[in-house]
């Protein structure tokens, strides 16, 4: 079934990735061909992509009422890998496996933001399972501003399997936990090969997902609000793994 | 002008913070008082603040349309405080000022989501300019989790003269920043009296503010997607700073 990303960079990095089928671009009528604009419809046009200019509210539809800024895109299944590319990308690069492991995440912002960080640090692969938790879904595209669309995905039916899996492959699991007896952050070395596990917002990790986890780590809080979001939270724990690896594979522009 | 705060987490904390002046407490008509909302009506009887039941179109209005939770509260303005109670609660807790300055950052949701950070670091205060820059709105007080309703924020009208000052108080100002000879955040130790300063989305620190910074750090990034949400870089950098003081007035849970 055709998906509709919508929203500027969502779309300039869904053509730039080309890892889609691409079907149509469709613009509002009244929006100027300038700027983002023009660079959109320039990449298109290289893809061979057709263009449709449309009255605004049709957008509206296919965007569900969400910020599309004037575009979206008529695009294919978003193109889930096999964990198999994450360890490939990993022995490309040289580096060790450094990936992260979604468990039942249901708010695509959150998820979003987690998919971009992921991309800034350089990490091999992103697991989610499917049903009842968040899928690459165009919202999930547009909160992660088209990082997504760069990233190795991989939708698996059973989470735990998975672990167990990557843990014969030597990928140590770590997850982000809250509680007694669970060091902080920075009392491990995290430069190994890596499977950061999130649980969902409010829950947490399920019990089983927790008890294959090869250790825990916590991130210590200290003010009158009881949590962070998880988006926070993965977002330090990534940058804190990737420091770990002294930001390996960093250009300093 | 009264303000109306919206949402559970916003009407909870501040409420517990009991820094405003109350007015009443409003909640739909239709909704159930158990839960979350028993909370709520109980730590307002506490305070001795009428409560009325409404339809659901009023706090719809009150709440300018955002996801109020069938709540608002309706209070005076939120208690700014000036820099001297950053240096006293610094005093207090026996510690080197922690400070976060924000160059007029415009998002709502970026600013809700740093001071909830903030707080969740023991941060001693956060210093804004006043006009062109976000304020502390009811929309911000529910990005941060009611969070900010327990925080020392102060709003000044230049925040360059407000740097001088922290400077000759011996407060290192540190500034978040992409460039060349801009080293990597873990270059520089940060266990010092520090205000670390934000730009603004998309244009990063005003000229001035930039070059009144005493160092400047970067957050390396390595993505095919250009750059990182200002209130994910915060983030970061506030548990870089928090974690260089050893995570200083923690409470193991």
């Amino acid at each position: 079934m055709p998906e509709y990303v919508y929203g500027h960079w969502s779309v300039i990095e869904t053509l730039r990735a080309g890892r889609r089928r691409f079907e149509q671009l469709l613009i509002a009528e009244k929006a100027e061909d300038r700027g983002v604009m023009a660079e959109i419809t320039t990449l298109a046009e290289q893809r061979g992509i057709p263009i449709r200019r449309v009255p605004r509210g049709i957008i509206d539809d296919l965007a569900n009422g969400a910020n599309h800024q004037s575009t979206v895109l008529r695009v294919g299944d978003y193109p889930y890998c096999e964990t198999d590319a994450m360890f490939e990308l990993a022995r490309q690069r040289g580096e060790k496996p450094f990936i992260l492991l979604l468990d039942l995440l249901k708010d695509p912002q959150n998820v979003g933001v987690l998919l971009r960080v992921a991309d800034a640090v350089g990490i091999h692969g992103v697991i989610m399972q499917d049903r009842r938790g968040v899928s690459v879904t165009p919202s999930v595209v547009n909160a992660s501003s088209g990082a997504v669309e760069h990233l190795n995905v991989a939708q698996v039916t059973n989470l735990v399997t998975t672990m167990k899996d990557l843990k014969k492959q030597d990928v140590w699991m770590v997850g982000l936990d809250i509680g007694a007896n669970i060091p902080p952050m920075d009392k491990t070395n995290l430069d190994m090969s890596i499977g950061l596990v999130l649980g969902s917002e409010g829950e947490g990790m399920r019990r089983l997902v927790r008890d294959t986890c090869d250790l825990l780590l916590q991130l210590p809080m200290r003010g009158r609000v009881a949590s962070l979001n998880v988006a926070t939270v993965g977002s330090v724990a990534l940058y804190a793994a990737w420091q770990a690896r002294s930001w390996q594979g960093w250009v300093h522009p």
